[in-house]
């Protein structure tokens, strides 16, 4: 597609804005007082609500169908309906909000009606999930990990062979800001061969994408690598909480289960691959000696097309730093280019046996570690483990998370020539064990 | 609750039928050629229709609260209202379908339109699964499964600590009936080092208990063991179609993914906790030696009430057999008492961790093998990872499926002085990869 020409909006909070200028245009539900949750669009530091558009006659056409879809406060009709629709609605907001639109002033008229400010809006769901597949494609961390398992050895065998996922529990998702209860469960306390019972000690962040699947396959139809992309919805930021301790002893064999299903937090806005488009990083070559990806794995286009460059961040505020009035403190300062698999690549494999994905199903790619101190994307590889805890401006320090403590995730594209575009912020806050 | 006094029924199929007399009357969702899916009740070789039921004012009070709730066909918003609605209904189906029956003639007036023949039904999915997740719970499974990788140590250590389980797939879970598409997917061919992709070469079938949740609860706040039991809905036949090949390739370090989301296929009916009152087995004290479960799994009334004595079969026919017009060759004989955990034990684990369950969500009990050969409920434990084949009546030899088998899962209770009843059958035949 071409680039939009138009780059300045009359909304003037969305020029230069950090996450919502006019290119960016991700799609969300939001709910003003009183109000059922409706479908919007961020635009700088306010919500173009769909609806009340549509009700205002402000769609036609092909951009009105797409409208359509949003209604009833779930985007999945929308998601469902793929890029067409998600492109002829690009380009009518692309013309309704920039810069010298015949439409302003109708617009304006309706007021906080059609662009309520998002302060005064909550966020829901974006869509009903109706599964959620978690993958483990960034490298870095599985190499991080396994090296604290396997010194020697690790990356298990399959890994640069296999997109490894595993089926995820999709009744915990939640919206940035929703609180986080510290999970009680069975652990292995060292040294012991009984479990104990009780809040998990070793409450840890991941960092990850994540991925909402548009258009779904038939059961029993796989989805092609070549048309993979074209089932992909958008983006959001995704924490995968995730407690090391019930993990550690609950996971063999089968795999994590309620170490991770207590909750998953991620951001609320939808950014589209439309939006992400000047941000594609050529794929770096694999490193000499890694084998190819088999054939159903592997696209020129989709090799060509690259993955995307969109610095990831986590932040931690702790009860005493809120309280000290200190920053934030930054735990991690990763990149989506440590994706071992493309998106692609990832619907191609998990529907070549045959699996139903569904629109508003959503994926994690898993944590997103850079190789470098700062870059690791959970306190398990920050503190390797808990034997190196951290040390906070407040005198503080930390192994794992402590009631109180705050993680803030934050994704941003940036690049010479191109407005930057964000993703908002995937929030939460640990509570005590009940 | 006390056990029906009505024992026969003026619907004369239902009378000694072997899966659906009066004392059954499991739920599900049915169509008729060209009508939208509904929820009915079999009875005999005959369906209930629960809204035309409704429509002909045969409900009053908390029984007509009950059926309303089956409107829509699913049964999502019934199974929410718990077990007074259930137990309110099936009293008052048995006074309608029971010997003696006042209204016995304004029911039969109504003819196929309220009782249609099963035989003229298609049936569907009782309810919209929202999560589904995969136990372990058959301990003679797990120990046979564990032989073959460790022989002297089949049994990992937390295994008598912890209900394993883990997140399935849900979008792909069919009603019996459905074609089972042989899966593609990567395997590592023995003695290689890089694997292959093709079609699965080592498909399998689990026979497993499905367990359907009633009353959800709210994520962050468990759910106790003494409350588990109110919030099961009731339960089914379970086949969780195994790719061995794949599985053994992608399990590590994550667990079972595209080698289980295929397909998994339950029965239709859902069979209720009331209609399996007199089923009850008494829990066998746990083997000397064996820990006892922590205080969260531990409940007296659940360990007084015991497990369930249902019969679980696996039959076999293949294209052959089927052409020289021989009788389904048994695979399995098994029993639900095989299951090393409780269902209240699995719903108290899954939820500890303020893990939200939800109305309509699918439990599977794990494969439910029993110790003794004959008693295998997978292929896999039957041929020794295909050491030791099968021969059939046919002349034919299995180590796994082959194309064109297939796999009739049944289960029935038997006990002196009760009338018999069972869940009918789960069937699925693999078609050839495309």
């Amino acid at each position: 597609m071409t680039l939009p020409t138009i780059t300045r909006s009359w909304v003037e909070s969305a020029n230069g804005h950090p996450d919502f200028p006019l290119q960016n245009l991700p799609l969300g539900v939001f709910s003003t007082q009183g109000s059922a949750p409706r479908c919007g669009v961020a635009i700088g530091e306010q919500i173009f609500d769909l609806e009340a558009a549509l009700d205002a006659g402000l769609f036609e056409g092909p951009a009105k169908a797409a409208a359509q879809a949003t209604r009833g406060g779930q985007l999945n009709a929308f998601f469902e309906l793929g890029r067409p629709a998600r492109v002829a609605l690009r380009e009518r907001l692309l013309e309704l909000l920039g810069e010298g639109s015949s439409l302003r002033a109708k617009v304006e008229a309706l007021g906080s009606k059609l662009l309520p400010l998002a302060a005064d809006c909550q966020m829901h769901l974006p869509a009903k999930i109706s599964d959620y597949t978690d993958f483990y494609v960034g490298i870095e961390h599985a190499q991080n990990v396994g090296k604290l398992f396997r010194p020697d050895n690790p990356l298990l065998p399959n890994y640069k062979y296999v997109p490894i996922g595993y089926h995820g529990r999709a009744s915990t998702i939640r919206v940035s800001g929703a609180d986080v209860r510290r999970p009680k469960g069975q652990t292995l306390p060292a040294g012991q061969t009984e479990p104990s019972f009780g809040p998990c000690a070793r409450l840890d962040y991941e960092l990850e994408l994540g991925i909402w699947i548009g258009q779904g396959n038939q059961m029993g139809e796989p989805i092609a690598i070549g048309d993979a992309a074209e089932h992909i919805a958008g983006f959001c930021l995704l924490n995968d909480w995730s407690a090391r301790d019930i993990q550690a002893w609950e996971y063999q064999p089968l795999g994590p289960f309620l170490s991770k299903s207590f909750i998953t937090s991620i951001s609320p806005w939808v950014v589209t691959a439309e939006a992400l488009e000047p941000f594609r990083q050529a794929q770096a070559p694999r490193p000499e000696g890694d084998p190819q990806p088999l054939p159903y794995l592997l696209d020129k286009r989709d090799q060509a097309a690259g993955g995307f460059d969109i610095e990831l961040e986590v932040l931690l505020i702790t009860q005493a730093m809120r309280e000290q009035g200190l920053p934030a403190h930054r735990l991690t300062l990763s990149n989506t280019q440590y994706m071992y698999w493309t998106v692609a690549q990832m619907v191609a494999h998990h529907s070549v046996n045959g699996c139903q994905l569904q629109a508003g199903d959503l994926f994690g790619s898993g944590t997103l570690s850079g190789p470098q101190s700062g870059q690791f994307g959970s306190l398990l590889e920050i503190t390797e483990g808990g034997k190196k805890p951290i040390e906070l401006a407040s005198g503080e320090v930390r192994k794992f998370l402590e009631d109180g403590d705050e993680i803030i995730l934050r994704g941003r594209c940036r690049r010479e020539g191109f407005a930057s575009i964000g993703f908002g912020e995937c929030r939460g806050t640990v509570q005590p064990a009940r």
